[in-house]
Order: C-alpha cells, then sequence, then structure tokens
C-alpha cells in the first residue's frame, strides 16, 4: 500500500480536560455547542461575551452548571485580553469577525494552545464531529471536513446497532475488574497475567448485554465459581438475563416469518389440492 | 441534569497533523502501532530507537514508508535530546522506562507539546481508541481507558451496521458539492443557501448506498434534472443502482421465514385434521 493510501485523515484522540481551563470566545449558537461539549469533560469553562449577545442555548447552559463554567461579560478585544490566553489549556472561537478569529488562532498557534475556530477549519489544531456517549463509552464520527450531514447518517446507523447496554457492561466491567484485584493483588508477573487472561475470556464469552446486567450477586458468584475454578462460568449458569438483547428489529422477524407462514399454507393447500 | 452526569468523558476530537513532526520514541510493538496510527495523517513520523531494538512491524513501516518516517538510530537521552523535543508538534513515547517516560510526559506537559505515555495514562494529554478507516470517514470508539477489549466488541458491532459504501458516499457528495459550487458559485446569501438546502435534501432523500454509487454521468443528470428544475430527483429515476445494500443479513431472514412456513404448514395440517 503506497502511503498516499492511507493517508489524509485526522488522528482521532480523547483530548484530556480534567481540571483543565477551557475558553470559549464568543455566545452565539456555535458557542453554545462548544459548551455542551466540553460539559461533558471535567474542564472549567469559561465564556466571553456580552451577556446580550449570548444565545438562549448558551445562556442556558451558563445558568445550569455554574460551578462548571463562568461568563466574563465583555467582548474579547485583542491585545489587552490575549495575554490571558496563556491562562487557558484550551481556546476555542466562535466569532463571526473572521479576523479576530484568525488573530486568536495565529497567537495560539504560536504558543502552542490547542485552538479550534469555528468555520475556518484551516486554522484549526483539531475538529468536532458527531458524538455518541453511554455512560464511559463515547464514540466519535468524522467525515475530516466533509460536512456534518452525512457523518449524522453514519450516527444514525450506528446508534440502531447498538443496544444501549455497552455503556453499562463498560461500567461493570471495571468494577469487577477493581474486585478482582482486590482478590488477587500485585503488579504485573504471572497473577498479572491470569487475571488478564481471564477478563480477556469474559468478555470474549459474554455478551456485552449480559455483562451490563451484571450486579454485586452475580460478580461475587463469577468470582467465587469462575475466577477460583480458573474457568468462566456461562452467564446463563450464573442466572445472569439480560435487560436488552440487540436482535434484529420487529419488522425484519415478523415479515419473513409472515411470508414463510403464508408459503407454507399454499403449500399444503395445493398439495391436499392435488392429491384429490 | 447535573454535571456529574454528563461530565466525566474526555472531548473526542480529530487532531490535525497535516506536515506537522511526530517523535515516537521507542521501537518496541506499541511504538510500531504508533506509526500506524500517525501514518493514516499526512504527519512526518520520527522514530528514536536503537535499530536492533525495533519491533519487526516497526521496521517493516519505516521501510515501507521512508518518505514519511525517519529513524534515529540512537537510545532516547533526556537532558541532551529534551531540547530537540520542542521541534516537534507532538510526542508519542512508547517505552519500558517507567521513569524516562515520566520525565519526557513532564517536559512536554511544561512546553505544551500534546503527549501520550503509552501505559502511563495519568501523564497522557490524550489517549487512543479503537478505529475504523473507510476514506474520508474516521470513526473512534472509546472507553475511557475501560481497556481495548471492550471497544473492539464494540467495533464489531459498529462495522458490521455499516455496508462499506459510507466512506465512497462521502467522497461522491464531496466532488458532487465541487459541481454545484462550479455550477452556482458565490460565497453565502440566498445561493448558498439554495445550495446548501438542496445538498440537505439529497442527502436526506438518497440512502448512502446509493450516494456512494454516484458516477461522472449520474451526477450530471442530478445537476441537469435536479438542481436546475430545483428538485431532488429519486436515485432510481436517475438509473442508480446501489452496489451493496446493508440488508439484514440471510440467517435474519431465513430463519423467521423458515419458522413461518412451519407454523403455516402444522397450521393447514391440523385444521384439516380437526374438519375430518
Amino acid at each position: 500500500m503506497l502511503a498516499a493510501d492511507i493517508g489524509g485523515g485526522s488522528l482521532l484522540i480523547a483530548w484530556q480536560l480534567k481540571g483543565k481551563k477551557v475558553l470559549i470566545i464568543g455566545g452565539g449558537e456555535v458557542a453554545g455547542q462548544r459548551v455542551e461539549s466540553i460539559l461533558s469533560t471535567d474542564a472549567h469553562i469559561t465564556v466571553i461575551s456580552l451577556f446580550c449577545n449570548l444565545h438562549e442555548k448558551t445562556q442556558k447552559l451558563i445558568s445550569q452548571y455554574p460551578l462548571r463554567t463562568k461568563l466574563l461579560d465583555k467582548m474579547y478585544e485583542h491585545g489587552a485580553d490575549s495575554t490571558d490566553l496563556l491562562n487557558y489549556d484550551m481556546v476555542l472561537t466562535a466569532l463571526d469577525d473572521f479576523e479576530l478569529s484568525k488573530t486568536i488562532c495565529h497567537f495560539c498557534r504560536e504558543h502552542r494552545i490547542p485552538v479550534n475556530a469555528a468555520d475556518i477549519p484551516g486554522l484549526c489544531d483539531f475538529y468536532f464531529g458527531s458524538q455518541i456517549r453511554d455512560g464511559p463509552l463515547q464514540i466519535m464520527i468524522s467525515t475530516n471536513g466533509n460536512g456534518p450531514k452525512l457523518a449524522n447518517l453514519v450516527k444514525g446507523k450506528i446508534a440502531k446497532a447498538l443496544s444501549g447496554q455497552e455503556g453499562a457492561a463498560i461500567k461493570k466491567v471495571g468494577a469487577l475488574r477493581v474486585k478482582l484485584r482486590e482478590r488477587a493483588p500485585g503488579v504485573g508477573g504471572e497473577l498479572g497475567k491470569r487475571r488478564m487472561s481471564w477478563m480477556t475470556k469474559l468478555c470474549k464469552e459474554w455478551t456485552m448485554e449480559e455483562l451490563g446486567t451484571l450486579n454485586e450477586e452475580n460478580m461475587q458468584m463469577l468470582l467465587d465459581e469462575g475466577w477460583e475454578n480458573d474457568k468462566v462460568p456461562s452467564a446463563k449458569a450464573l442466572g445472569v438475563k439480560p435487560l436488552s438483547i440487540c436482535v434484529p428489529s420487529s419488522n425484519d422477524v415478523v415479515f419473513p416469518g409472515f411470508i414463510g407462514f403464508c408459503v407454507g399454507i399454499a403449500c399444503v393447500t395445493t398439495w391436499n389440492w392435488l392429491r384429490r
């Protein structure tokens, strides 16, 4: 394969913002979307915008999360405010003023502050994309700048393919891993390998829907009967019943079933009629 | 909703590395995975590692992409080499030496160089995740540090839900957008809005599989008969036949059909038997 065949993409990454400071310059609708995106992390958010310019959504989010967000009720002025940018770990501009946005971007890039300017892709360190969130599970769909409409179509397909138990499964497996480490503590070595291979086997043999339904009692049984005997019991053996299994939609089952039913009737009727 | 309910996640972003310089410190298996990840972008990659320590995969990728990758055949020495780090736009460590990795991370964070250290999540600016790539379409699955096994299970579900025509659809829609801009040029205004709403309507009414099958001739017809008459003809009307349509797998159809068939036969037979 040539490099040209594999290149051309972005590096999709999960940026960590726990305890970090993010500045959003602007208060319109896009600024509101940015506030929402950053709220999914544990960052502190500052919005610079005149209060009167705040979009309804932006205003609502700021008043809804007073401990996570702060409004600086003023217009951003480059020069007077630019050194303040250095106090932030990420800067997002959502301005109608293209020139101002460009100036901010150049300043940020010069000082290695990760920056995204809405509508000026050429100046962005990174792009946003369509997202799906289910607790610890996050999925991002990027079309590499080819528009959000198609990303949303793909998002719809993906959302339909998930049972909604994936986030729960990830949480439960995390909790089980903690319990297992308490029971068989230590870092690395043979025990570490055994722990890892047992968890891997469990994740292979159980469905995500079964994993998502684990409770304290099942986990205890899984460790007592499974880990201690170096085996992975089936979900059924432990009495774990998934809340919702990802089955084909009812139409996908009912329609072929109905057609089969009619064909069955037609066959027997024809057979009986021919026999007469 | 409380902030606690929506927080706790990462910011999933598409980082832009076109023309940027990425340094990978280490040459083992993980370094190879890093080289592979970065090759999907258009960055220049430098690997620091003794040649004799290179994993087979890392070595192969470096020799396969000589224009995109460079090997510095030496051990990384912090102090002597640390100022060199400032020449890079991103640093990834894949070392067994935890202390060295930590030192590099602290240096990078101090100098705002985006950094990822394999196996030291607490020090990373960002994490990698499971990925799906189909040309311009990129999908990332993150479990927020809850392990790659479950991310891969989710990846499997997603891959199954896609028809494989999504990347092609995104490319074709991009090409059509360029043609439409040539035919109806100009930025913003009424024409800009009409262009956008026509493209939106097309993406809504056609399936991704139909969009993915567009060719030069269809595109011309779509613009001549559709855009010029301010309507979106159906794919069928233009003779566009999708190469592969995402239908339920044969088992999903055959099994309910067979059950229905059996039930049909059983019903008629019972009915006939009761009538005797």
